[in-house]
């Protein structure tokens, strides 16, 4: 390859378009070609970028010589066969969350990816500039060793339109596979990777959707850290209230939606992927702060941490200090971490086999809460930062 | 005895004072008698209260015609010893938290109490207006049962000078048995009150002072309902930075003791009691807002509840809705409940078996962590308001 990277695209949903969004701000990675199922995702696509090559099925894409690598944003269901398609066509990956439904499923992309030499990594927020530098405090050995995490995130999951999938947790939705993919990989990160117990409960309170929508899961760490973790998608209270206001985006959320407006039933792909999507329509006015996915206290042996609008705040016992963060690109940042791993041939973060680890929790989470007990984890791996 | 309450306070530390300070406040309710080891703290409140009694040992006190009920504000491996004197005494009771420090502790002062038919309530935040108005709240129906109650606090507790028996375990010190009271107790009130279980870690990573100081405790009630609950006790971060700058009295926290005056060794008890007490000499200013013991989040069926500066908020599908709460009075409050109680002879919140059942989970999280396991609880009853 040259020291330009082609990226394919598997599935134009709001993970696609959010690829697309981004690309231009990456100059060495450019558009290859786009796989969706949907004619319509497809046409509006060609529209814009009359380059790219259009296919409509990822294991076609897969085969084009027009792209190195690709990224799998198609249904979670669709994960695993995608990923290994992609691999086994020479391609890079870098994958949605989560990885995928299964741990086996996650052992045949790991095993496709080795097999053909290629990168797996894995869309992540721990990959996020303020979760890197709270675990850049940690591993600096500033304020010590971590002792004590705790994330809380309150959002609207379940009132924005969804897929029939994202309401069917065998189909990897629900808000534990949807949203703690996040609050686990950033909790994870923060406390190294290596949680050793799960206990948890999930609820099931939405009155029409039949899935997760909320849970409450005590992790514990090799180490003996604890962590607690806090995700209610109902839509109530919205953790924004505490956190400037400031969401996943890194921009001021937009005022709730008019009260009224609940969502009845999963709506149809067609009608959710009509123009404008989601990516495009949300608010991105005024200066870009750091992302905020809920509120993250991390507690050491010689202070505390949580993100401030543009960075940390950092407590000790010489008071408050403000560490600012390399800017968030989303996941521009991503894509150029994919291409220093393409080109230096080295590993990144976040790879297969942390994709595999938080998977586990994530399970973990579902089989507490179902058999009432705590539950002892085997494929946890080290955060690498 | 007359339409008043003559009230014996035992021990005059920084509860007692609290007491001595909010008794003007509820004209039922007058002082009859103090007790305490101490000259010094006997002489200034002599000065201060000359009808008053003073004596210098509570089982003197507790024989005393003088009083109807007793304050036991003594320190906590005092609690039983001296509530059994009171009750054998005849006297009504107050007891400042924890209950006790053992199980066998609160059984025989429970027994004290029925056997001379007196009054055992507990000081508690359960009963502060907000935590009742939640209570109100949920059984109401208003928003269906709860689902999810999450309590954060991160406050300096470890950083104020501290007795040696306020820092050692053994003795009912350390922030399980001090501040997890409090937390407990309210998680249990907006709860019900019946904990099934208990996993917990507890922290003890003080550099100086050998008890805990942190734990993250995973709860789940009878019911099924989890509760997360988080408390840092070692002053980096300050829960108030997410409560308007309100603390536990109600008023806008004071700024925070300038830096570098870490506290190193315990305290000798006459120093720490010189005046000004802590009671007196903490900052009153402006309105009284109502009291914020760190930040507690509930989620029901229908809605989510939280402090407001004044009552609480309530999120459901028609937006955000501010209910008032009525004015928060401290101990006087109490001691409101308390002379209804024995006039009215009937049964008051919060009991000796609520004291009983909240301190079964406090010593559930110190062996959960101690174990690494999950500890089923015995002792539970019901929250009755």
């Amino acid at each position: 390859m040259a020291h330009t990277l082609k990226l394919g695209i598997a599935g134009l949903g709001n993970a696609g378009q959010a690829v697309l969004r981004d690309l231009p701000a990456i100059s060495e990675v450019v558009l290859g070609a786009v796989a969706d199922v949907r004619e319509k995702a497809v046409a509006a696509c060609r529209a814009k970028n009359p380059h790219a090559e259009v296919h409509s099925s990822v294991e076609a894409m897969c085969q084009s010589r027009n792209i190195d690598a690709v990224w799998i944003a198609t249904p979670n269901e669709c994960h695993a066969v995608h990923a290994v398609a992609a691999a086994n066509g020479g391609k890079h990956i870098i994958c949605e969350k989560p990885m995928a439904l299964s741990l086996s499923e996650c052992d045949r992309m790991i095993e496709a990816a080795a097999k053909n030499r290629v990168q797996l990594l894995m869309h992540s927020k721990a990959g996020d500039p303020p979760i890197r530098k709270m675990r850049e405090v940690i591993t600096s050995g500033r304020i010590g060793r971590a002792i004590q995490i705790s994330s809380w995130n309150y959002k609207s999951w379940l009132n924005y339109p969804r897929l029939p999938a994202e309401l069917d947790t065998a189909k990897g939705g629900g808000i534990v596979f949807r949203q703690g993919s996040h609050q686990v990989d950033i909790v994870r990160c923060v406390g190294g990777g290596l949680v050793k117990s799960v206990r948890a409960v999930t609820g099931r309170w939405h009155p029409r959707f039949d899935t997760e929508g909320n849970y409450t899961a005590f992790l514990q760490f090799a180490d003996g850290t604890p962590a607690s973790l806090v995700f209610n998608g109902y839509g109530g209270f919205d953790m924004t209230e505490l956190t400037w206001g400031i969401g996943e985006g890194g921009y001021p959320t937009a005022e709730r939606a008019a009260k009224g407006s609940v969502v009845d039933a999963p709506v149809d792909p067609i009608e959710k992927y009509s123009e404008p999507t989601r990516a495009e329509r949300r608010r991105r006015d005024g200066a870009r702060h750091q992302p905020f996915f809920g509120l993250t206290l991390v507690s050491c042996e010689k202070g505390d941490m949580r993100q401030s609008p543009d960075g940390l705040y950092l407590y000790t016992d010489r008071g408050r200090e403000e560490i600012p963060c390399a800017p968030f690109t989303d996941r521009a940042g991503e894509l150029r971490r994919l291409y220093e791993a393409v080109l230096e041939g080295r590993p990144e973060f976040a790879d297969g086999r942390w994709g595999k680890a938080t998977l586990e929790v994530l399970l973990a989470i579902m089989e507490s809460s179902k058999e009432g007990r705590e539950i002892s984890l085997q494929h946890q791996v080290p955060c690498t930062l």
